[in-house]
């Protein structure tokens, strides 16, 4: 019936079959400390293209930043999921609260592992880096946020059921934040008092960013995370419309950010 | 450089090139009051295909609601821009406040003169009826949310910098709102208090309604409306950013119900 959403659909189709996957493991450093990140990018697509930083849950650079990484590669995009932690550092649960702990109260050394990483991807000879994004899930949503907050020269950042707060003395700075910010929010998310979106938007408005919120209903903490269950109660879980809409709010953005 | 965004924009220029746009004035009725609406579509596109709904601001159906109407007819849909007021009442700033006060602080009537719009949209032969929408500015925004509240059975609404509030006594009953409601609202609107946004996410969440609500940031009252101007002071501007984006979620939400 609808002419454009077909065709769509078919360009769609023939562009992931086209798709031609390289994947590598980067080492690299920050600090002294030796880093293990992923490259993955399509090979298929030639010329530079805009590149995708992808930063990790609390458990560390993991099999679900893989994937989404590849599906970020599928979309045309070169992308390098950073490793925070370092060289085999993949704590589980509940060691991963104590090392995510150390970044969340360190933000200084979380911005910079995230700017080596940034590093990476921007050195990759297939990125345009005139066009950079990053995304983050949980600890990397609050991640990406603190690389806006740093005033990083890149296009946009969104955060993934990310916590929101800043850290004391660095806030956003008015008129420092080149990057667009995007927050995907689940609106029951449990480790995210209204206060802290609120003070948020804040933050954000009086530093004069470019931002945007997007809450989804009855959706909690780590939404697009499969691992987590479908049990809302538990104060995490998986919810599917959340995780494709927040998806496709991404593209949206990117498309924008790109254009 | 990428190969699928430049397919999609290729066969977005396709469509919109084929696209052979129809429109019509429709004379229907409600209540003993002759109302005037606007129907078009793409009659390049064959079959039956989903409709939209589109309710307008507080100066009633005018130049705003038809172009609105003609893009989405250009994205496939058939569409029917209802006319709540009646034929020929077309009000003016200030009067267009009283105007709309009526329905307002009436929105049994308001409901009503929206049903009989949506019975037009279904009664046409290239409607699916089993694929409905319903979009609205402003007051409109704040009518599709009444066409939630009231339990129609559409696939979802889609409010534009529409006034959240419901009416004492109509508020959205649990389990009984099969119509998914996508917000799109400035941050910085000033006729909508964030008591009256945390209000409607508490009613909706009860009423176990799908909704989602997307925060611009610096945005005002219709920012949609390039008649409202660029001066964001007055509590009431177009921003580019915002009226783009919500269009662009509007798509992305579209596609998820009509799929």
């Amino acid at each position: 019936m609808n002419l454009k959403l077909t065709l769509l659909a078919v360009s769609s189709l023939v562009s992931v079959a086209q798709a031609t996957l390289v994947e590598k493991t980067v080492i690299y450093e920050q600090g002294g400390v030796t880093l293990e990140g992923f490259q993955v990018y399509d090979d298929a697509v030639s010329g530079k293209r805009p590149g995708v930083l992808v930063i990790h849950q609390w458990t560390g650079l993991a099999e679900n930043e893989k994937r989404r990484s590849r599906m970020l590669a599928e979309l045309g995009y070169t992308v390098f999921a950073a490793d925070v932690y370092g060289k085999g550092v993949r704590p589980q649960v509940p060691e991963a609260g104590k090392e995510a702990g150390k970044y969340k109260t360190d933000r200084g050394l979380y911005r910079a592992r995230m700017l080596a990483a940034l590093d990476v991807l921007k050195a990759d000879e297939r990125t345009d880096a005139t066009k950079l994004a990053a995304i983050g899930y949980c600890f990397g949503g609050t991640g990406v946020l603190e690389l806006a907050r740093a005033g990083t020269e890149i296009s946009g950042v969104v955060s993934f059921h990310g916590g929101l707060d800043s850290a004391p003395g660095m806030a956003a700075v008015a008129g420092k934040i080149p990057a667009k910010v995007l927050v995907l929010h689940g609106a029951a998310d449990p480790y995210v008092p209204a206060e802290q979106l609120a003070a948020f938007q804040k933050e954000m408005t009086e530093a004069k960013a470019d931002w945007q919120v997007v809450l989804y209903s009855d959706a909690v903490h780590a939404f697009t995370q499969k691992e987590a269950g479908n049990d809302p109660s538990k104060g995490a879980a998986y919810q599917q419309a959340a995780d494709e809409r927040s998806w496709g709010a991404m593209q949206q953005f990117f498309k924008e950010l790109f254009k």
